[in-house]
């Protein structure tokens, strides 16, 4: 079969992104085609709503209802699935790929829940699957990880996956606001969905530490049995506390790994980082990440994170590794099933093993006894307090107790929490962060 | 022609980075092969000196001095040129070239100099030639730029280089010393080399951003055709007034395109950078780098720019690059012609069209009228003052001028700088110092 050249494009979904991916392959075709050798035709666009104004124009001739027409068209050579959600997304990708065709997706749900299902099939049909988009989409970083970085074992990567999140925090932090306001203030400007819970509980970055640890170690970990905790209970106290002890609160996503032990670990949670930390200082939308390789050290990538533009950015850099497959070969990409090889016999870090300094607050009774109480609990789960701060709670009647911990772990942290929570002089659920020191 | 199961490997030098290619590849060669799905063999070595102790173990029968018989062995699918230099290394790059073979090469001045006569060999021959690791080393920027990007074109691309000067103002800063003792330090620590100039000056830095302009806009441009200016002048005063200005001060190469008017500009020169900007607070031996494109918008890379693991980190990656195109075809690579085929009729912005914000520091003599000398001379060449700093000098008698200006152009400045010196009450050479409004 000699290689095209004219690649068709088809696009499932014409959202935010789908739109994005249409405008600039229109307004940038001429150096691309001249770049990538071939002529690159918008081929068809499957939406939910024919009738729909959208800012970019296309003839109604190549509009459709049906995506699976799409993902099936004899025609098309790359299928960009950009509908989101999972079960139709499934459908459409599979299909694609059982006829040979390549599928590039931002669809981090639907790659942590059917990965190893997708690349199976990807494998066995001759198809191929490109998911840049899918984590960080300003930033090249499943390349970085799968090519650039290829020499390497990677003992800790974490970073900021999800610009909500940090949006959020920012403002939190810069305008001393509480949670409930800023959050209604970001479902205002369009920076938070509707339904918040995707991004502020920590699933959607859960989903792209998944898509990142099957990168980095071969092993599909699904948000189920990774820590995830979201950002929901995080108060402007805890920034001038966190400030008081030199450090700033992100959202982070820390995928590690012990070598030794061959032990992995993958979490999502509020941390403390120290204040000289670059990711400590990334704001607003923005999203970075921290790589730590063991033959190249730490490297650190950061870009927008998502966005019509940046989203777009990545979808057509894997439009053009699929160009370049097409005309020279499957050279274009590793292998994903070789990635995993080597993989094998690695477990999940259990809870005693997943160390950390954590900072613990409490609303407690303001009365005299407390501490000595809270510290006796901590000392008989052998957690050693490094640091303590006492400040009037905004209830009347109750103090606000911050511990910070020296090196612990969650096995016995999970066990003091639980303890502290059932102690009758502390009024609220704890807050519990992680301590994530960090230096680059 | 079937697909080999075991890859020869050659190195052309085994000094630090040889050896760093050498230890790692033997360190990871299980993981490696498991992911690349085929043998590592590393073949052949050239050295200098054959009986030179080192610090890796390599059998004496895989030594040879003569780099040649490596290049041109029948036996060998990728030859690692690391030897630096440029009239041998251009022979060996060639040579092999012209035999269809993959080259992976560290050597920018090489491709700075012989860049287009190599690439035309690999296109004529059926070569390829792999550079990630001239660049930053520990950084994938060429990756990064070129296929991660492929969508964008790049308004600006600027950042840090070269770890040596890096160091040395990083020093500077910190300890408040002298730009001769803190070279004299870094030469004893290993930093730098016995001839600095070829680092301090701007030199590396230049043939780098030569590199990176070349797969942004597909133009080669000569380190003699930019403007490159070296760290050596500035004195630890400077970052005192940098820091009362609200900057910091890095090496940079800035690359930028005026698309409009397609104009390139490649310069390489000190640079006050804002003091919040990521850039600013790169320390020590680190490089970054910051890439603004039209559809991504700035992203942001850092890591270490050198050394022999960051460097072998590279050289690996190429190396796997180059086993999946001997593997599965040339589509491991987009072609580097046709990078370069937009960009015709793209011209070098003229001085005038070079505009920034610059900082000039004068030490002239400590008597009434100096000042308004200075400024008449800079009103007549159209140079607004922004700030003026006026401190004793070391010397006695004499004070020191900092100046900063509103936005003007090379070529104003270069005039104003040309009768400033020229003034009896100047007693040193001006310093000229660019600042980079550059908030990202």
């Amino acid at each position: 079969m000699s290689a095209p050249t004219t690649i068709n494009i088809g696009l499932c979904g014409l959202g935010t992104v789908g739109q994005g991916v249409w405008k600039h392959l229109s307004a940038n075709r001429a150096e691309l085609e001249s770049r990538l050798g071939v002529k690159l035709n918008l081929a068809r666009a499957a939406v939910r709503d024919l009738r729909k104004a959208r800012a970019v124009k296309i003839p109604a001739s190549k509009l459709t209802r049906d995506p699976l027409a799409v993902a099936t068209d004899p025609q098309i050579h790359i299928v960009c699935e950009l509908m989101g959600g999972t079960a139709l997304a499934r459908k459409i990708t599979l299909a694609a790929l059982r006829r040979g065709k390549i599928v590039v997706s931002a669809n981090k749900a639907l790659i942590c829940q059917h990965g190893a299902e997708i690349f199976a099939a990807a494998q066995q049909h001759g198809g191929h699957f490109f998911f840049e988009a899918s984590v960080a989409g300003g930033i090249p970083i499943i390349k970085a990880l799968r090519e650039g970085l290829v020499a390497n074992r990677f003992p800790r990567i974490y970073g900021i996956l999800n610009g909500t999140c940090n949006y959020i925090l920012t403002q939190m932090e810069d305008r001393d606001a509480p949670y409930a306001a800023v959050l209604a203030d970001a479902k205002r400007l369009g920076y938070a969905e509707a339904d918040e819970s995707l991004d502020v509980d920590g699933w959607d970055t859960a989903h792209k530490a998944s898509v990142l640890a099957w990168l980095a170690h071969g092993v599909w970990v699904k948000p189920a049995e990774m820590i995830v905790e979201g950002i929901s209970r995080i108060t402007p106290a805890d920034f001038k506390n966190a400030v008081t002890l030199g450090y700033g609160i992100k959202l982070l996503a820390v995928i590690t790994r012990d070598f030794k032990r061959n032990e992995l670990c993958v979490r999502i949670h509020p941390t403390l980082l120290p204040e000289g930390n670059v990711i400590a200082n990334v704001s607003g939308v923005f999203n970075a990440i921290s790589v730590t390789g063991d033959v190249v050290g730490t490297t650190l990538y950061s870009g927008r994170g998502a966005g019509q533009d940046a989203t777009a950015s990545a979808v057509i850099s894997d439009i053009a590794d699929g160009v370049a497959l097409l005309r020279f070969g499957k050279g274009a990409h590793l292998n994903s099933e070789v990635t995993t090889a080597a993989c094998k016999d690695c477990r999940l870090a259990p809870a005693e093993s997943i160390r950390s300094r954590y900072y613990l607050r409490l609303t407690v009774k303001d009365q005299p006894g407390v501490l000595a109480r809270v510290a006796s609990v901590m000392a008989k789960h052998h957690v050693s307090i490094a640091s303590v701060i006492q400040n009037p709670a905004e209830r009347a009647g109750a103090a606000s107790l911050v511990l910070t911990t020296h090196e612990s772990n969650e096995r016995a942290m999970g066990a003091t929490l639980r303890q502290l929570a059932a102690l009758s002089s502390t009024l609220d659920e704890p807050v519990l962060l992680r301590i994530g020191d960090f230096n680059d």
